[in-house]
């Protein structure tokens, strides 16, 4: 067990009910040497792709060992199933309901069981069991375990159901494809500072200057920096920058954001206010045929 | 002393100023080994009665030995006094605005004194005192130094002066009045997903399928989940519900919310705004006389 | 080392993202113990000044040996330099643009080192580096090493190259000018309650009720606190007050703010919504030539 186990919250409660804080009081009356790093609360409701999206690309950039407890829930009270997860090196607790499957693709889990009853095989009893805040009175208390060192081969060897990672729910990949010289994509999240971001990546750029694109559902590609288009309705943006700084202040441009996907941003400005951009626009990035 | 003693904040200062993390640093500085919970600092501005409904519906969720500091302080730089208050589960440092007393009512109160001019009785003395951020200068010092394990006995012993509980500030009940078969009540906060959470509570489902409810204003009761009518301004919801997934998504309904209150929502969607509801606005649960 | 070192935060992300989660996680694998408080993260966007002048009103609230951590990039990706700075009671992780001027004002530099390419001189090798977010690849991991012990004069003695303080990027002073019997200045930022701040100050009460002003560009001064006259465009408030509740709810006033400046706010109302101000509107402060 770790001195000081930390636990990463993933949810779309907002901050301005006390959702957020009677987790954490939970956590900490089950395991109070328990640390908190809030990822982030303001996934858009019920949005389970954003914050399967958000949990892929900042994982690796917690410690090992750190507990994931992410609760976007629009199936509370149904029959989707609350569980848990062990790869070899995190854990994540959640609902079934797709919000692992981005960063699971990557991993190999060890085990994955439901936390259904859980109290009933070595988990914690919740204080009251409501139908609507799953997070307080399950999952809370079951990341809280685990952070305790609580293993769930324990649950699974008094009696409670394993899980095959292949019957896990999954989403659908992010679109990201290819249509001839052209990879079609769409913005999936919108950043605090209006930046758009989308769903072709990752791209990658090399020592050597050039840029490759990985995405899984279209080739593995060279792409060019230069002899490259990428375009949001009527506005069509030459080319890949690397950085803000390589244009001017108020000019929009297209670059590689520091998750590696495609981006859409205006130096020193909002982009969304400017191009009047929403979620699930489409954005299309055009290799032309001829060198640059 | 508590190995790492817990402080859990309430407040109305919101999140884009350093209000709340400068209080932070406050307790750090006298007390360093404190950590923190945010229960909300989205108050609406000086509502003390939202904090009052919120404390009370979250303190139980916390570890025995928590510190609350609440700082929702309309009265700041006026006669109100700042107050300790020790139960014996908790303690509570706030002002003397009837903030604690929903809380208090379920307790006993082992100790209360007043924090003004605290340090000439062995309290901490601020860096600067103000005469518009108490939170700051006078109950962050007052939560850090009982985390680090003062007593309020000590301060009476020094001469601060101790307080009747009974002489503490109250609120008026939450509304839930009994007129014939109807219960009035008002909706008394909105959350982040659009719930509309009223004052007609607590409802407590039993194992037998019954509900019961248990306010102070109204007699306890039996409620019937299905031969009971809600109403909010012209649209009438019939019967009680669980939970969401009863329902098709974009279905308005009332239902028992997760701290036991006649709550109305819409199944993945916000009932605020698709019903135009406001804080204030009044709610009924009227029960048919016929049976169901 | 300090048992539990604190990083304070202080950014423009905002919540909703990733962001600010993501720098904890990056902290947390290099200095497993480190304890984080978050100043603000909603400094309104690439607004360095703002960021400055709160850096400047809460840094000593905090305790000696705090690592800050402030990240308002607007030049992100160009030639600014990323820079840590030691003092004798705090160190700074920041980009070389101003954010940290009024703070150092008042403090003697230790040591000042550039963190480009900081690896290569002892420093942390980041995960990857990105082109637009060194808060995550530099500044959150410079934070880190610092917390955990980690000396800039050793990162000097290994070839990284040390700056004179008094080359590091400077901001103007705050606008606080002498015009006859008038003080100049305007509003620089507005707070959660709708209170006005200015960049007239500091101003100081003294215990026998007399008032100070000490800003670098007028000359230090009594301040009448009766035979005044503060102006914001229209509106004429007559006196500087101690505390909202000097007058009666609704009221507008002018009274010295919990950081010593000139403050314009309504009695438990919003001033910026009732007076429609904004960032960076004049406001004077006026002296009568006759007694009160």
């Amino acid at each position: 067990m770790i001195d000081r186990p930390l636990i990463a919250l993933l949810t779309d409660f907002g901050l301005q009910d006390p959702y957020v804080g009677v987790m954490k009081g939970v956590m900490k009356a089950i395991c109070p040497a328990a640390d908190f790093i809030d990822i982030t609360h303001h996934i858009p409701p019920q949005d389970v792709r954003a914050a399967a999206f958000h949990l892929m690309n900042t994982v690796d950039d917690f410690p090992r060992g750190t507990v994931f407890l992410i609760v976007v829930d629009p199936g509370v009270g149904t029959q989707r199933q609350p569980i848990a997860v062990q790869t070899d090196d995190y854990a994540f607790i959640s609902p079934d309901n797709g919000v692992l499957s981005y960063t699971l693709a990557n991993r190999t889990v060890q085990t994955a069981v439901t936390l259904e009853n859980w109290w009933d095989y070595g988990g914690v009893k919740p204080r009251r069991l409501s139908h609507t805040f799953h997070g307080r009175d399950i999952f809370a208390p079951a990341a809280a375990w685990t952070a305790n060192g609580g293993q769930l081969t324990d649950l699974i060897a008094n009696g409670a159901i394993a899980l095959h990672p292949e019957t896990l729910v999954g989403l659908p990949p992010l679109r990201c494809k290819q249509d001839g010289p052209t990879l079609n994509g769409e913005i999936i999240t919108i950043d605090h500072f209006g930046n758009l971001i989308t769903s072709i990546g990752p791209l990658i750029w090399h020592d050597d200057g050039t840029l490759t694109l990985h995405c899984k559902s279209a080739p593995t590609q060279l792409i060019s920096h230069q002899a490259t288009t990428v375009t949001l309705g009527d506005v069509q943006l030459r080319g890949i920058h690397r950085t803000y700084g390589d244009t001017a202040p108020g000019d929009v441009l297209a670059l590689v954001g520091s998750s590696g996907y495609l981006e859409i941003s205006m130096n020193q400005g909002n982009a969304a206010n400017a191009l009047s951009a929403t979620i699930g626009d489409s954005v299309t990035l055009t290799q032309s045929e001829a060198a640059p």
